[in-house]
């Protein structure tokens, strides 16, 4: 006899995700039932599973027991420790549950603490953590295109080239796996930004993302990206639009902490029979 | 204030449709919301979508009016005559949503009436018409490679290729576009089948659907490389097992008709709101 579970469907910028409710533990998916549900032909589909499981069921976990957690699996499996867009996804869905109510929700994830807002425009805007400024320069190459890159920390590797006015985000060919210089700055690999200055406050981005590839959007990608132009202009704060190819966000830089604001909508909800 | 539709997801060798009931076309989607349900990041995802439509609403139906009629639409928007895999799907839909009962089910389709027989282990049988062997001879180019190509119409045209030995099907590239001559074979242009014979009755294939790429699994694409086989075999009836990437499936041939075995899932069900 198959398993049904509830399941619901969202996205933040094309960002997309697999949500589950399980306060207690029960469902604990394993790794081949999180591929299932992440398959976009023989499950649903999505980047990934978001679970809302109580903190206390997480064994690293050290604070508040009754919180709700936001266990980020990937596609594969794999634990996830942050995922901005996803956060966002997560919070919304909390409240459409009615599993949170209030203007401000608190979240556990393998992160640490996260706060999301929901806007009275409908958009939601999380709390990211420090972008972390590298010291040292790194050099990337995307086919016969090379340009120099900073190093931003979000609690995990990013790398952000700002175009000159002369070369196309458009013609970036990111299908194939771009390189950097020196080879050893990144030895867990790293989420390479590419990024055209559209105003002082206003930036577009194509994201590659670590053994993922080239995707529509990637939360921590787009705080990276604004803590880069940032950095160049000499400030340490500020409030940036940034366009990705699923949509646009929104990122506050203020007192060594990052806010990212931008659409989180649940789409579809329902019941999935597990094989 | 967003509409909220039911639907289902479900898949026939991982090619995957959402699926509506209508039957008194009240919802009739627009191209857009077709596209907006296909849609594997911001919708639900899929193929195409399948709707369960009285046949009375189809403008072109001249048969029973009260008939269900799949109405198959590719996730583009756009009408598509017929789905062998599709077909599966809708008719496992129709008698788990209770529309429709008994072990054969006929539907009305863009391509005529069709039946499909639920068998007791679990799999659907759908008639799929005729497999007609074109006269003339084609060739086919996938990069550097070439082979003879045997035209197949089974509603829509299709050039199947039987590979020597040597060469190993997983090592095709088919993310580029093969080519064929005579140029003016196939003026709207072609569903190119590469197969393996692996036994005088099992055949393993891959295929690049036309204006698609390459998919998991085609059916009108496993019905004619079947009935290509049979042709070089100089039979025009028997029984094929036809392994696709997606799974595997069983055409039977006789009486210049075609018979499509394979399983055929619903995953999911749930509300999916409109944007």
């Amino acid at each position: 006899m198959s398993r049904m579970w509830s399941f619901a469907k969202g996205h933040g910028t094309k960002n997309d995700f697999v949500l589950l409710t399980d306060p207690d533990d029960t469902l604990a998916p394993t790794d081949d039932q999180v591929r299932f549900l992440c398959d976009r032909r023989a499950g649903i589909g999505g980047d990934g599973m978001l679970r809302a499981v109580r903190a206390r069921h997480i064994d690293t976990w050290t604070g508040d027991p009754d919180l709700w957690f936001m266990d980020y699996r990937n596609a594969d499996g794999s634990l996830a420790e942050m995922c901005g867009n996803g956060l966002r996804v997560f919070v919304r869905y909390l409240v459409e549950e009615g599993l949170a109510s209030g203007e401000e929700i608190t979240v556990g994830t393998r992160a640490g603490l996260r706060i999301g807002t929901l806007l009275p425009d409908g958009r939601v805007r999380v709390t990211m953590g420090r972008a972390q400024i590298g010291v040292d320069p790194v050099t990337v190459h995307v086919g016969e295109q090379t340009w120099p890159a900073i190093a931003v920390n979000v609690g995990n590797p990013h790398a952000v080239s700002l175009l000159p006015a002369h070369d196309r985000l458009e013609d970036l060919d990111l299908c194939v796996q771009p390189t950097w210089e020196p080879a050893d700055a990144f030895p867990a690999g790293v989420n390479l930004e590419f990024v055209r200055v559209l105003g002082p406050d206003h930036l577009a981005m194509r994201v590659h993302e670590r053994g993922v590839g080239e995707t529509l959007s990637c939360g921590t990608g787009i705080v990276a990206s604004a803590a880069a132009l940032a950095f160049v202009q000499g400030r340490a704060n500020g409030e940036f639009t940034v366009d990705v190819r699923g949509g646009t966000t929104t990122v506050e830089l203020a007192d060594n902490q990052a806010w990212l604001t931008g659409p989180a909508e649940i789409v579809a909800r329902g019941e999935v029979r597990l094989p």
